[in-house]
């Protein structure tokens, strides 16, 4: 795959969740803990979206735990909120992969913005290990697409 | 054993837990779900205080999953309460085992009282099993003690 | 309104919710807590169905805390799964308002069963309320369609 | 007060955090979503400690919300694992306050760093607020003992 040949698009996702009461909290907005599953939902979309389902990786003896995490919180979620939660993947994978989140509200207000570090883990010795090739290839087909 | 000879004694524990304000919800008070929780941390500490540790059973092959749940809620809890969760077991497990839970505030009003039905399953096959001879002893002589 | 010629139908409204891998617990299903967490949002499409935006009534000082819950967990489900939540309501509220649920996946298995008692409260006082009237008359409404 | 005569001592606070079954995912380890919640709780005992009660602070009409978040996972934590989190102040607040967490178990292994911001807001306009002077002072004197 003459891969040197086109450029890098970042790959992009996007996502609904609705704000359940349950993630509210006594301020009257969604609890701040909250925000990385909202992070995790855009990224197994992203990563279906691509070709990959994360519970077929896992049981192919493959998991992805975070290894960073952070968050800017900017605006706050209220319950019944239409969040729209965008994933995008920058650059690609090696022995870790990035991406960044983005949450607007169901008035475009931007919310949120994160950022996670994850790194591929072997399930079954629980050390690190690189990308599996078929991912890359995956990854390399939606981020040079014409 | 001649158990017949004894009675048995409700086994009961008193768990104490802290509410956190994550599990508060925009009603300003401890949001439903997360009474489940605060009952599953009485019945481990119950199965310490009678011998049993719950990480041990899983790594020795039985699940205790969770088949009937009920609660009754009276009164809520606050962010900050200390509540007491006290954990009872009124009668022997057979292939299930019964808890009866009730849940005080620092202030001994009683906020919450509930019941969950466990069943005991064989990890490897995931059926359904009987109570495990050693956990029958161990419960069996919490229960029977002078 | 001629209530009394049309017999009540239960009223009926169908949810999807897709299990989130935060979800699951070390036994590679769903927790049993997130269960009422289902529920919840099953409960809320109902109302949102049936006319009436929990939001808004919260906002016009009513609010809906439960009193009682149960639940029977038959299988468990599992990460990725797309379960169905199917709320019922089978009598005119009152002081408070029962709903039953059913929670299905998407090989149409039955996965838990449950009921939940809310009570009306008044959100200033603090106290219980009868069901106001545009909310029964918007239930009724609902019930007795051809 | 002449604070310029006493340099300012990082004040630390260490709270005890027992894993719950329910903070468990599929992995076997702790969610990354639940370490947020024990920084909190770590954040919640350090301000006890230096004299504030957070519930209180809120009565008083200012809320404390995140602003940016930051976690470094580098080994899981697991049910039943008795954590410690241990919370750093560094420097004086001003419109925000700043902690550094790390998380030990009871090995002694650093499990998780992590860094918060969070600002001061009034709950009643939801504005931003300088650091209110009884807080200063709180601090001032926690961090300037002998």
């Amino acid at each position: 795959m003459k891969t040197n040949l086109k450029s890098f698009q970042p790959v992009v996702s996007r996502s609904s969740v609705e704000v359940r009461y349950a993630e509210t909290d006594q301020m009257g907005v969604v609890h701040h803990a909250v925000y990385p599953v909202y992070f995790e939902q855009g990224r197994i979309d992203w990563l279906r979206i691509v070709g990959m389902h994360y519970q077929k990786m896992e049981d192919n003896g493959i998991m992805l735990p975070l290894h960073k995490l952070s968050v800017d919180f900017k605006k706050p979620a209220k319950f019944g909120d239409v969040l729209t939660v965008t994933t995008i993947l920058k650059k690609m994978p090696s022995a870790s992969i990035n991406f960044n989140y983005q949450i607007h509200n169901q008035d475009q207000d931007l919310l949120t913005e994160g950022e996670t570090v994850l790194v591929f883990v072997d399930k079954t010795t629980r050390k690190p290990m690189r990308c599996p090739e078929d991912v890359m290839n995956l990854i390399l087909k939606a981020a040079t697409k014409d």
